[in-house]
């Protein structure tokens, strides 16, 4: 028997892409009223044959989200301002998140569009090398996790829809700081896709061993530069809306290799980078998610979410409304 | 109906271990005679107990192999130099290859032991992140590439019994100088192991994000980082026994690194190194292996295998003796 969702308030995906698309399907399973739109009428056909409410119409899908729905925006990052621009227009009275994959660069494009106070960000934690209406897939984000954003200005309101919305998609949910938030996705996946394109070009660089190389790549190889092969326009668009957090990020790894680099020529051995490697890695491995019920009112609700999140802490239900 | 094996030349394989014992279970399944020994009577007689042909008397073992067969050393590298020594004590006139990932310092040792013209180095390129003979598995290098070392000196009958080894365990041989080996290994495997490492390090440095990240990372940092879960002192014996070909590598990753930083901070894009290894990715899935048979007489042969190996060229099958 399937459970009822985690709120029954109407779900706008704008965007039927595979994240968006994949939301749409997502929450159509649990039983969630939900409808979407993209800009291509193509898209927006094909969501319908297949059973969707789906729509190319931009103003009126808005104007029916403005009766206090949740708005989810799912666009690439070119056309956020105008989307955002849109929904000043046609749905103020909506509430508002994204799937987008940096969360400062939306917030103070939110703000620009004075969206502030209807709006908390989101992050599926999920994707696939493929792309479009095609790829999208109601079983996407089965078990990721959805990162929602609480920044001081964050109405609460805001954050239980968002919430709902990634919990209605089988993801669980992790509150988190937009700044502390893309510190973490340039540690764990921007600067990881840099230095992976760095380890494929760096099999190539030595003419003499070149085809031989190619020949022999194994295991480690193919693993390592398997993000290498994301479309170099996907990356560049994550990495650039991400600069500050990733330059640190760098900054980081290429120490930690001239360090590596020190200690090899200097005694023979990378004993300290692989010991700590190691170490890092079982930290990874052990990570434990720990449920919590978040509290969404009193003074200073966000930063006891931000903290419980930094603390390991996931959101697998919503309190009683 | 199972085919014949590439020689009936006996095969004697020294140390029992995950490569060691693969070896002899696989040249067991394809009909090839072999036999092995291993230091600690526990793992002979664990192969004994599964029905092979297995000692812990080393002395006992070599004389055996001195009647002309071929010995496969597949033990950790401290123990090469006694093992080397008392191959030239008890078997001066076996053939020799080796299953260790650095040719060009086993190839000095095997010299330092007088033992150059019974030597062809080999290198499975196979390998699981388990240990022992509780984890040898007959398929362990099917499919898999193995580089038998063509260098200069390197004897014709000690590369065909080599490569027969390599074919009868069900892989495809590939033919490459020592030097060759090592630079591509570098790059294909050492400076990733190093470079995974790093990555591993970083998603945990910035004080202010490191349980978020553990928390949030997803499919690219799992991969990425996979092989930094390498037990420290496996990837610091390879490490430190391919030290310049290494710091090479290092040196290429590293200058990668610090030119996409510096076009991220400059023009605030990273378009080079997606592109660039995007291109690398690619070129590494679409390599191509190309069968031939090997001649193995003539002045220069071992030239002419080596550049046929570095066009992508790989042994199938042994000419007719």
């Amino acid at each position: 028997m399937q459970r009822a969702p985690h709120s029954d308030v109407p779900v706008c995906v704008l965007g039927l892409g595979l994240i968006g698309g994949s939301i749409l399907r997502a929450l159509h399973r649990a039983g969630r009223p939900a409808y979407g739109w993209n800009r291509s009428a193509a898209a927006a056909d094909d969501a319908s044959a297949a059973g969707f409410d789906a729509s190319s119409d931009l103003a009126a899908t808005l104007r029916r989200a403005d009766a206090g729905h949740i708005v989810v925006i799912a666009v690439p990052v070119p056309a956020l301002d105008p989307v955002l621009a849109a929904i000043a227009e046609h749905a103020p009275n909506a509430w508002l998140t994204d799937a987008v994959s940096v969360k400062g660069d939306v917030a103070r494009r939110v703000a620009d569009a004075g969206l502030t106070e209807r709006y908390a960000g989101g992050h599926p934690m999920a994707g696939t090398a493929f792309s479009g209406w095609e790829a999208t897939d109601a079983a996407l984000f089965d078990g990721a996790t959805w990162v929602v954003t609480a920044d001081d200005a964050t109405p609460a309101r805001a954050w239980r829809l968002a919430a709902s919305v990634g919990l209605d998609c089988g993801a669980v949910v992790v509150p988190a700081g937009s700044t502390e938030h893309d510190a973490a996705v340039a540690r764990i996946s921007h600067s990881v896709h840099v230095v992976a394109e760095a380890v494929a070009i760096t099999a190539e660089l030595d003419p003499a061993a070149k085809q031989l190389a190619l020949t022999l790549a194994a295991n480690s190889f193919r693993d390592v530069t398997r993000v290498a092969g994301t479309a170099p326009s996907l990356v560049n668009a994550m990495c650039e809306a991400n600069r500050d957090a990733l330059l640190d990020a760098l900054d980081d790894t290429i120490a930690e290799l001239i360090s590596a680099r020190t200690e090899l020529a200097d005694s023979g051995t990378v004993r300290d980078i692989t010991e700590r490697g190691y170490a890092g890695r079982k930290a990874y491995e052990n990570a434990r998610r720990t449920p919590f019920v978040p509290v969404l009112d009193g003074a200073g609700w966000q930063r006891t979410l931000r903290e419980a999140g930094h603390a390991g802490g996931v959101v697998t239900a919503l309190p009683g409304s």
